[in-house]
């Protein structure tokens, strides 16, 4: 069964054609053992992967940004979901719902920004309460293939996004990127790098600038090392660096992804990404937001009432274990900023690109019904 | 003779009133065993100084940032004048002037962006010009005696510019620095971190957001050390939040040092500035520049001609001798940036506090009498 639901996965992703992919970085997948997870704590350096038997333990991954990145957190929590009701012993439909409700509140409480997370737990409560009353080796089978079917639809919306953005990166030229939205973000080829993965295919050139990311280091650490894999052109730079690359000219673009986007088109990203908006504005250069639309929630009027995580302050006062600040200084950790819409030239989906008014484009896509895979 | 020279050096500075000075930082001083550092490269987890017993022990103290900041740099490269001139075995002035020239190229090809380096040794040049007929032994006391003097008016100007720079300071609010323009990048008391300690001394209660400043990492390293031995309230911060701060109101006003400054009023200092100074502008938020007129460089238009220092890539991919990005992945390492006049509010000199036009008062500033210590 369990094969099944690979080769379901496979006939769609299949006909949107996966471009020249050279490095098909398996960020998370599904497996008979668990949820093998790419350990992304340990790269650049460790290249090892982790596999999570219980879904106690996909929450701790997250949790510990063992796998991070909206999309793939979402996907991550879908397969903890089917992991933990796969290994339930509930003996009726009615203790497997406290079950799945109690994984469902343990995966939920992970992370607090990236809505990706909750979206995944709703699609998996549907999925549950559509066959609430089915036996329920039935009810395992189906949550495992969803999980499944949600992986396999990540990769397809990411080849979507690249070929909507692509259109939009210079024909050769200097592109900025924050954080890593990539493959590692992704179960594969990554959205705002999908974007850069798709232009660099249709033979666009690109010279990629990887701001580093403090404090995690997600650019230095992760986008610089897949797309290195990937024979990109890219330079690593310090976040503080930016301003004076943009200064010289040598910045045509600036992509990102998102975890959240407000119903007004305000933009939830990792921390610095609304420094390099405000650069962006001043150098007049397009800013661009690569996003599922599981990433846009409609029920936020504005980015004000998105939860911006808190993470430990030590993941600043220390790099690599080592000690930068001095002890019993407070070092300030939030994990996320919101860009407002203004600063936002175009957010890119699976649906297409969506232009200002973004109120507008944003509830039309989400409406929209997903296009029939050409 | 040594302690003469101290003494004068105590009798300069005494008229200045050194206000509430809590901790009094060595950074670098004069012994007669050689020029003593406090080696800036193990803070903060370690107190420890070096003791540079010949010039190119010097040279190298400032390549490796052993001791930084431009106006600690400038001290520094004239007391390893005054170093190299007293051990040296010439027997006569014609002697003496071919080394002088080889310890004056040493040290001037240490670092190139700060302009104190090369005001400082043009001062010593002066001095043994002046002085090139007289007894050898009166040349190398002399020269010993300038060093000094310029240490302790370095001090002194820091405290100057502290009392012009309190009053611009908010009466209560955030103030946010980049790098370190402390104690440590001077010979005590700093030049925008003696702005601070005065608007504190007088009463002002500020909450200083000190950017840890990759790559390395002087506001987290340096900064916060310093300022949390006064017992003055710090917040680290990656560089890359410092929008989402301004965003949030957490700022009232930006304050940083300079290590050359252009005859039209652009800025440069630390890589990062020039993307604060933006940030500024967009929360219309008032950013100052606090450096002595040593830092003024007339003899330049503008920013685009000052000699930006690019530094090892290493420094960029490594923190703490641990790799962060990948092996083989270009790394961008300009350790300075420019800082258009525009963008600048005010510059704090020892001389007052200088309003746009720059261009004007600059020269003014540059070209006035020093004023009589009070």
């Amino acid at each position: 069964m369990f094969f099944t639901a690979v080769c379901r996965a496979k006939a769609l992703l299949h006909p949107i054609r996966a471009g020249k992919l050279k490095s098909m970085i398996k960020t998370l997948e599904w497996t008979a053992g668990g949820v093998r997870i790419l350990d992304q704590t340990k790269l650049p350096t460790e290249e090892s992967y982790a596999t999570c038997r219980t879904y106690q333990e996909v929450a701790e991954a997250i949790r510990s940004m063992v796998v991070r990145g909206a999309p793939a957190i979402g996907v991550a929590a879908a397969m903890g979901v089917a992991l933990g009701v796969r290994d339930s012993s509930a003996r009726n439909s009615q203790e497997l719902r406290r079950e799945f409700e109690q994984i469902c509140q343990t995966l939920a409480a992970t992370r607090p920004t990236a809505v990706n997370l909750f979206w995944a737990l709703e699609r998996m409560r549907g999925k549950f309460e559509a066959l609430e009353n089915q036996p329920l080796g039935d009810i395992k089978q189906a949550l495992i293939e969803e999980a499944q079917r949600m992986h396999a639809e990540d990769i397809a919306a990411n080849i979507a996004m690249g070929r909507h953005g692509a259109a939009l990166m210079p024909a050769r030229g200097g592109v900025l990127t924050h954080c890593n939205a990539g493959a590692l973000a992704t179960c594969g080829y990554g959205t705002a790098l999908g974007v850069i993965r798709s232009a660099v295919e249709q033979g666009k050139k690109l010279n990629v600038y990887a701001d580093e990311t403090r404090p995690f280091l997600q650019g230095s650490r992760l986008t610089a090392w897949e797309l290195n894999k990937d024979g990109i052109a890219t330079t690593v730079i310090s976040d503080s660096m930016a301003g004076a690359i943009m200064q010289q000219g040598k910045i045509n673009a600036v992509i990102v992804g998102a975890d959240r986007i407000a119903a007004n088109g305000d933009v939830a990203n990792k921390i610095g990404t609304y420094t390099v908006a405000v650069l962006a504005k001043e150098h007049a250069i397009p800013f661009y937001v690569a996003a599922p639309t599981s990433t846009i929630d409609l029920s936020l009027k504005s980015g004000v009432e998105i939860p911006i995580e808190e993470r430990s302050s030590s993941e600043v006062a220390e790099v690599s274990g080592v000690r930068i600040a001095p002890e019993g200084v407070h070092a300030a950790h939030p994990a996320f900023d919101v860009t407002p819409a203004r600063l936002v030239t175009a957010i890119i989906t699976e649906r297409g690109v969506l232009r200002p008014p973004l109120q507008e484009s944003l509830a039309q896509a989400v409406h929209a019904e997903p296009p029939v895979p050409a």
